[in-house]
């Protein structure tokens, strides 16, 4: 039926359908290749679920997802108005990069960070550069004093789970007072520091984060960003530009409730912590080169044997990790903190592993 | 704290923030201003909603809607593979802007239409005109036959509620073989002719539709689009360069759930359609002009009254209908059908209106 003459197709817009990621089909199978949160979402949202009214969905949801910007407003200190809903970080992010990255000048981002800031800015077409990490995958902060169209620093870091503190982040502003500073923190919850405070003090800091991870709610889709109002509304333009109602009324429920409980948050959290730190130093004892994480993964490379190898092995074994065929890293795994018991698999795999090349 | 001569202003993206919609805070309110439809969705969308284990939400959603696909492919006699899910119908349109939209020649669509068009033009940058309808807010196919870049015509057409048949939409089609052609199909079910069947024969048509109208799922916000794979597939890699997971899981589970039942679906359809056409005959009498609708609301202009002005008096009372302050339709109301009790409720103000001019 398709003829590849026809002149409809000289319009089709230049960009490489994407090949999804590798989706385990087995419920045995031991997921450590997302960043999921091994834990449930706070037992509350199970509640609120429950009583969804499923006559309630004819309607639109609350245009702007405006009872979840009032919970958030709440937990962090911050008025509805320094609050952005969307769905997931991914479109909070690209949101924003759509609002504030106008400029002639590249953007600038690390070397080594989330995939998708190239993607956002090859579709937007943005002009971006990189800098450089240095060999122990640290940024330097003196790589972004120039003068430029917007800079990008998740911090933590991913996939490197590497960290950076209050005094980087400022120095960072103060050197970038003339473009649109974004702070990617989907990993924040799992560090030593987020800058959210500092949005007081500059009027160019946005700050990203997500439900999806520290929250448990990645099935959901919701992430936000806060910032001062001015920059916060040129968000909400750029998404109700494009859809009347952003998130979906459960959504927006459901990540409300999520926030009422921060005793059984911490308690998580804590628990992916204690979980990630033994893990360093047991992998450490096996040969892996691992970054203290900051996040809910642990960035790791052998010393003898080739990383895609060990990769392949697990995943034999039914334990989906994170192999990465990229110049820098293609020699190192990211490894999402799992529950103990999914960890201690894992560890039991690569001891197998590890003896079987000793044999 | 704002300092409107700080450098990194220059680089905002140049939109107008949006103005939201009036959104009725009381629940006594009768809201017949959003073309929700009155009715729930099917009566086991509840028992889905209950049977969801929170615990799930900590996972991803599935990574484009595969299971959503395959029930629409089943529902609609058609491949997964000619399916696209977005959240909403708005979504689904502007992915298809940006997909399909990018020519140097202007796309084309009617001036009297959905108000979304010419907001995603202007910001992604898409040169368009607009073709005038006649004094019966009527498109005229003939309209269409110059060469452009691309079509988007809404079968019916909103807020006009008129539909066209078959026969313009293949005329159009035969008409536009170089160009992509969107029908939007946001209101199809309630009227006389889907065009669905035809991407079979078209490989440049997308055909557009809802959960938000039809399938009383406002609140989830799912949309999806038709056509043939090659289609499809640009679209999805547009989509998935934004947001590695656009619908959520519960989406996901409540509008495929939704699509089983189909003698609930056509049960309140029906019914939606007897009280419009009744509907139209009550406002006919008390001297509107009402078109013949194939949607779920009643465009209508009073013989005698300003629309502006009955459309305050209704709304003091209670009752809400949308009020367009535009040129061609400044004088015209569009009135979503509610349930019949909310009609007579509404057919009751306006009496009162009438009678207080009278008096």
């Amino acid at each position: 039926m398709s003829d590849n003459k026809q002149l409809w197709r000289k319009n089709l817009i230049n960009i490489e359908p994407y090949v999804a990621g590798e989706q385990p089909k087995n419920d045995r199978i031991i997921k450590l290749n997302a960043n999921e949160n091994p834990y449930p979402p706070a037992p509350s949202v199970q509640k609120i679920l429950n009583s969804i009214d499923a006559a309630e969905l004819k309607k639109y949801p609350s245009a702007d997802a405006v009872p979840l910007k009032k919970a958030l407003a709440e937990r962090y200190g911050l008025e509805p108005e320094n609050v952005f809903c969307g769905n997931g970080s991914d479109d909070v992010l690209a949101t924003a990069f759509r609002a504030f990255f106008n400029s002639d000048k590249p953007i600038v981002y690390p070397d080594i960070t989330y995939s998708f800031y190239p993607v956002w800015c090859e579709l937007l077409k943005i002009p971006y550069v990189t800098k450089a990490v240095n060999k122990d995958f640290e940024i330097d902060v003196k790589d972004y004093y120039e003068e430029n169209g917007g800079v990008v620093i998740p911090n933590p870091n991913a996939p490197t789970s590497i960290g950076v503190g209050k005094d980087f982040i400022v120095d960072l502003l103060e050197h970038n007072k003339d473009c649109i500073v974004i702070i990617d923190e989907a990993y924040a919850d799992f560090g030593k520091y987020s800058c959210v405070e500092l949005i007081k003090e500059y009027d160019n800091l946005i700050v990203t984060q997500t439900f999806s991870k520290s929250r448990s709610l990645a099935g959901m889709r919701v992430g936000m960003a806060f910032a001062q109002p001015e920059l916060i509304k040129y968000m909400q333009a750029v998404k109700d530009s494009y859809n009347s109602y952003p998130l979906d009324q459960i959504a927006i429920a459901a990540a409300s409730e999520c926030l009422k409980d921060e005793e059984y948050f911490s308690e998580t959290v804590e628990k992916i912590k204690k979980t990630r730190d033994e893990g360093k130093e047991i992998l450490r004892e096996m040969g892996f080169k691992v970054f203290d994480s900051e996040t809910n993964f642990l960035f790791a490379s052998h010393n003898k044997y080739p990383a895609k190898e060990i990769f392949e092995f697990v995943r034999e074994k039914g334990i989906f990790i994170r192999y990465f065929n990229k110049p820098l890293i293609d020699n190192f795994l990211r490894i999402t903190v799992g529950t103990d018991e999914e960890m201690n698999m894992l560890y039991s795999a690569i001891r197998e592993f590890l003896s079987s090349k000793n044999s």
